[in-house]
Order: C-alpha cells, then sequence, then structure tokens
C-alpha cells in the first residue's frame, strides 16, 4: 500500500527541513532554504515530487496559520504607544516602494494589474530576519531597533489593508473608482474593528472561555476563529491570510496568558514547510532569462533602496546614523510577499515571469539586509548591555 | 471567492466542538460529541457538510497524530516496571474480547474478514476516560488504578501487533499461514525494536539534535520520524498509524524535556475534530435496522464482559473487588477501535453495518464504563489523599 499522501509529506517535510537547516549552518534565513527545497526538488528542476492537490491544501493553510502567528505577535497594545516616528516609517516604508514598484513595471511594460501585485508584494517588511540579526548582537535596546521593531507593526496592518484594495481592485473589472473605494474602506473598518474593538470583545469573552467544559477551550476558541475570519475574508473577496491576521491580532493580548503562541508555533512547525516549499514548487527557474534576470536585479535593487529612503527619511530627525540603521533593518521582505504573488498567480493576474520576480526580490533583500545591519552595528562598537528579549520573536518566517 | 475547504475547515471544526462542548456539559466525552457531528450534520442526516476529498487528507493526517501522542505517553521505562499482573491483564484482555467478538460475528454468518477486523477493533482499551475518571475520584494511587494504566500501555502496544497482523493476514489472498507468520514476526520484530532499540537510539541523537541550527529541532526531527515511520508501515501493508504510534514510543522519554506532548497536542487539537467527524460522516445511520440493532447490543454487551472477564481474572489475586474494578476500567473503547474499522472500511473488507457495529460497540463501552465505575470506587468510600497526577494523561483522546 503505497500512500502518495503520506509519501509527498514525509519527504517534502524532510527535504524542506534539510535545505533548512543548511542554509541555518550558512548564516542563511532556514526558510529560503525551504523554498528552495521546492525550487530544486519540485517539478521544474530534479522533479522529485510534484506536490499534489492535497499538498496544496496544506500549504494553503500553512499559509494561514504563518500569518495568523505574526498577527498573535502584533499585540495592538504595543501599537498604540510605539510613538509617531514608527508610524511614519510604517507609512512611508509602504507608499515609497510600492510607487517604485508599480512605476518601474509600468515602464517595463508589464499590465496595470500585474505592476499592482508585484508593487504590492514589495511592501510588507519581514521583521523577523532584523529582529534576529539585533537580538544576536544585543542591540535590541537601541533607538534604531525600537524605530523598527515598532514600525514592522504598523507596516504588517498596511500591508494587509494594502492587499485588501489590491485583491478588490483587480477582482472588479475596469477601474470603478467607487468600487474601490468601498474596498478600502471594508479593508480599513475591518483593520480599525479588529485593532480597537475585538480585543475588548476577547477580553469580555474571557471569564466565558476560561468556565467552559472543552480542554484547551482558548486555543479551540482561537483556532475556530482563525478559521472563521479567514473563511470570511475570501468570502467578502479579500485575501483569506488577512482574516487570519486579524483573529491573530484579536487574540494577541492574551496569547501569554493562553500559551497561545507555543501552541500555535507547533502547528506552523508542521504546515510552514509545505507552505514554503510549494512556493518554490511553483517557480518555474527556467523563465530567468538574461532579460528577466535584469530586471529582477533592478527590482531587487529598488525594493531595498526604497524601503532605504521610504523608512530612513522620518527617522532622519534622529540623526543620519539612526536613519540609515532604520533603513537597511526594515528592507527584508518575506512571507506576506511571497502570499501576495501567490494570491496574484491564483487569481491568473501574474505571470510566472513576475512571480518569479517577487521570490527573487525576497531572497535578495532578505539575503543583502543582515550583513550590512551588522556592519553597521559593529562600526558604533556594539554595547552588550541589552537583553536578547525579543530573540524568539517571529522564530519561525524569515 | 468562496472558498470550499476554508469553509470546510471552519464548519467542520466549529460544529465537532459544539458538539463536544454539548456532550462535555452533559458529563459524557467530549469526542463522541464530535463523531455524534459527523453523523448528525454529514452527508446521511443533516447533509449540511459532505466531506470533500482535502478533508479525508487532513482526517487521516488527524489519525496519525493521535496515534502518535498516545505513543508519546506510553513510555516504554515504566512498562518494563509495571510488573506481571498488568502484562497478563493486557494479554487476556486482549484475547477474550477478539474471541468473542469473532465468534459472534462467524455465528452470524459474516465473512472472516469482516469478523475478523470487527474483532480486531473490540481488543484495544483507551484508557483515556478511565484515567479521567479515576483522576476526578483521586484513586489514581491506589492498586486497581495501576494496574489498569499499566495494563493500558502494554494493551496499546499488543493491538498495534495484531492490527498488523490483521491487516496483513486480509491483504494477502486466501489463507497463506506463511504469509501470515511472517506478516506477525515482523509486526513483533516492529515492536520489540521500537520498544527496546529506538528509546536508546533517540538517546545517541540526543547531543546531535540539541546542537542542531533548526529551530525547534527535537519537535521537527519527531514530526519527521512520525511522518516517515507512519509511510514506512503503509508501505510495508501495515497501517500507518502502527507506525505512527511507534514513532511517539521512540520519543516517550525524552517527551517532556522537549516538551514535544503540549506541541504535538496543539497540532492534535487542530487536527482530531477533522477525524472524529469524518469517523461519524462516514456512518449511515440508517443501516441499523432491528436486526442490525440486536446485533450492536449484544456486541457492545460481548464487548463489555470480554473486558471483565479478560481482563478481571488476572487481577483475581488481588481481590474480587480490585477485579472487577480493573475489568469494567478496561472496558472503554477508543480511537484505535475506531480506525481499525475505518482501515477495515477502506480495504472494501467491512460492510457499511460491520462499521455501525463498531462505533456503536465504542460508543457505548465509553459510555457504560464511567458510571459504574464510580459506583464501585464510591462504594469502597473514596480517599483523598491521592493526587490527581494523571488527570491530563491522554486529555485529547477518549
Amino acid at each position: 500500500m503505497h500512500d502518495p499522501l503520506l509519501f509527498q509529506l514525509f519527504y517534502i517535510f524532510v527535504w524542506a527541513k534539510l535545505f533548512g537547516e543548511v542554509f541555518e549552518r550558512l548564516h542563511l534565513p532556514a526558510v529560503l532554504g525551504e523554498i528552495v527545497a521546492g525550487i530544486v526538488i519540485g517539478p521544474y528542476c530534479a522533479g522529485l515530487i510534484v506536490p499534489s492537490e492535497a499538498i496544496y491544501s496544506f500549504a494553503q493553510l500553512g499559509a494561514i496559520f504563518l500569518l495568523f502567528s505574526v498577527g498573535l505577535e502584533t499585540s495592538p497594545k504595543d501599537l498604540l504607544s510605539v510613538g509617531h516616528t514608527s508610524l511614519y516609517v510604517a507609512l512611508a516604508g509602504i507608499t515609497v516602494p510600492f510607487v517604485f514598484g508599480f512605476g518601474f513595471m509600468m515602464l517595463r511594460y508589464h499590465q496595470p494589474h500585474e505592476a499592482t501585485f508585484v508593487a504590492a508584494a514589495m511592501v510588507a517588511t519581514s521583521v523577523g530576519i532584523t529582529a534576529r540579526v539585533l537580538g544576536d548582537l544585543r542591540v535590541l535596546d537601541t533607538l534604531p531597533a525600537r524605530i523598527i521593531l515598532g514600525a514592522a507593526v504598523f507596516d504588517d496592518i498596511l500591508g494587509m489593508i494594502l492587499l485588501s484594495i489590491v485583491v478588490g481592485a483587480v477582482s472588479t473589472t475596469g477601474t470603478a473608482w467607487l468600487q474601490l473605494a468601498l474596498t478600502a474602506a471594508e479593508a480599513i473598518g475591518f483593520a480599525l474593528l479588529m485593532v480597537f474593538y475585538a480585543p475588548r470583545l476577547v477580553r469580555r469573552m474571557e471569564p466565558g472561555v476560561e468556565r467552559m467544559s472543552t480542554q484547551n477551550a482558548p486555543l479551540i476558541i482561537a483556532l475556530a476563529l482563525c478559521l472563521g475570519l479567514s473563511f470570511a475574508a475570501a468570502s467578502i473577496g479579500m485575501a483569506a491570510i488577512i482574516g487570519a491576521f486579524f483573529a491573530g491580532l484579536a487574540f494577541a493580548e492574551y496569547a501569554p496568558r493562553w500559551e497561545l503562541r507555543t501552541r500555535v508555533f507547533a502547528i506552523n512547525e508542521f504546515l510552514a514547510p509545505f507552505f514554503f516549499f510549494s512556493m518554490g514548487a511553483r517557480l518555474n527557474p527556467w523563465v530567468f532569462d538574461r532579460r528577466l534576470l535584469l530586471s529582477a536585479i533592478i527590482i531587487s535593487l529598488l525594493a531595498f533602496a526604497s524601503k532605504l529612503l521610504g523608512c530612513g527619511l522620518p527617522a532622519l530627525r534622529s540623526g543620519w546614523n539612526t536613519a540609515i540603521k532604520v533603513g537597511v533593518g526594515m528592507a527584508p521582505r518575506g512571507e506576506v510577499g511571497l502570499i501576495v504573488a501567490l494570491v496574484g498567480l491564483q487569481m491568473g493576474v501574474i505571470s510566472q515571469a513576475a512571480y518569479g520576480l517577487v521570490i527573487f526580490m525576497t531572497m535578495a533583500t532578505t539575503l543583502i539586509a543582515p550583513p550590512i545591519l551588522k556592519l553597521l552595528f559593529h562600526k558604533d562598537g556594539v554595547s552588550s548591555l541589552a537583553e536578547p528579549v525579543l530573540l524568539e520573536r517571529r522564530s519561525t518566517v524569515p
């Protein structure tokens, strides 16, 4: 009885983790290894594993849980206290890359829809890598580190709002401005609701949840809300992951008390490799001819420069030194950008070439930023006083 | 964008947990509620949800993780120290129900293959319910409780060996005795290997695992082994869950140190409802005519009486009182029996009627045993000294 599902689950899990381990040993992010595993082992190169529909189901769920845990770590309470600098860093850090990305893609004669998706995929910072580097250097207590970690929180939420608008804009045929405004209002309303109202609701539910007879009731309720909001978001034309992210946000305050993070991370630990492997497996690396490679390099440089500019400028009043650190620290892109590209691919809006651009850009920014960041901090002479409290933050994402 | 996968995941999860909560409040086991949810909401009754192939994939994986955590809680070390009584209780407690079940099914003119599967499904005790009742009564320190918990460990392993033999016997056409003996030897060899050698191997791997660069390396290794052995077991013609169970066994010793249980339970918490719901959804309750209902009641009584006899007799030298408590405490059947029936259904060896018999028997024994057990202990006047240390044991299974 050769079981194809178990075969694929086993081999994908092992290959992804093997590549991840090799990448970690080379001091590269493990998730990049998992994506590369998908490219190398997947259908377009070695062809050892052609993921089945069931695997893509697991991958889809992996993306949902990935964003659920990003939400769980984004405490709306902290958000309201990190101050204006972080907010401006996030806002400009989203606008500039979007404009740069959209402009470049239009100049290269891509369709507006495709240009929109690629630009949206360039927006979201993945702060996990940066947090880890800062933690290793024990500089999490410094001003640039605090600005970065604060801005990353806003960045997540703004990125999600942008994605809803992009999906909404592409779903409606033509440029129906009224429709687009409605989607934008919907997305912002949803975000505000989840940031301000949902945590209060969870607080009110708390006694009831803890009185429930079901064992592990908080985890059950959180999982149910995660699945429910994902489904709801997909039903009203948003991406499912947006629902998952906001579900995480609602429970962020109670996550430590209910030990939600360890548990959701465990589910992640199991499902995420299927997502990252599938990301790689969907990429046909042979689309990279000389022209596309040139585009990919330019897009990567733009992605880096636009964050340096967008995030650096608002931090400039704290001095050049801080501004550059903030800009570089906000440069790495990660899972959100990848998922945006995937949504575009599944909606049939972006081509294999554009999908390849996004993956290339994600990998490039994630690889470039950490060494530069280390250099910048080392130049200062690193204080070894600050505790690496945030070292574990987002341990499963790049 | 109505997403059918997310729709089913959300509704099945919520319905299963709602029924579970209602059952808990009625002081009935939650998993029975989840199975009933599948029967009521599923295709044969309300028809609100007809689980898709993807859901059955999740359910299959749910069964694997269920058995993986049963294995994680079955420490081979404890096994070697619980003494002879527990071993004899387990051995006789497996033999008598198998003989009774097989005999009855043959008398009712069922096929030998079908009789074998139903009999095998009657074998495995699910000690979770009993452990919880004993914990609530604070009598986990008493002699009958210790005999029951010890015997349950042997029972799991012997049940797995029996299942391998049954699957092997049915897979080979005709009664190839040599083949059967080979399968039996294979299964016993596998069990011995996992009980005696695997924990030592894990102990030797320990420094390497803890030195790995991958985060949460122990969990990753454990998950990989779980998937790998499940796949391997299926490949050599055993049930996949047998591999998962023995993978759990290998890590049982290190489970507390590596915090494997909480993490694997979290994965379980998410996947198990899909398994139990699917179990119910596969049952056509309309097959229960008067004749089948009579069979179901007789099978349930036989299942109860056979454990009372098989497990009670070897405990008789500790007195009648202890013997009866042990017999009743070993009576509840659970997930292993259900999975055996499912394997039979999927192999096309048992009919809907026989599948219905097993589900009925599982539910009946699980419902009857706890009140009788409470009565027996209350009659004694319960000592409230013993700590409910094992209360949490197998919290997610009946």
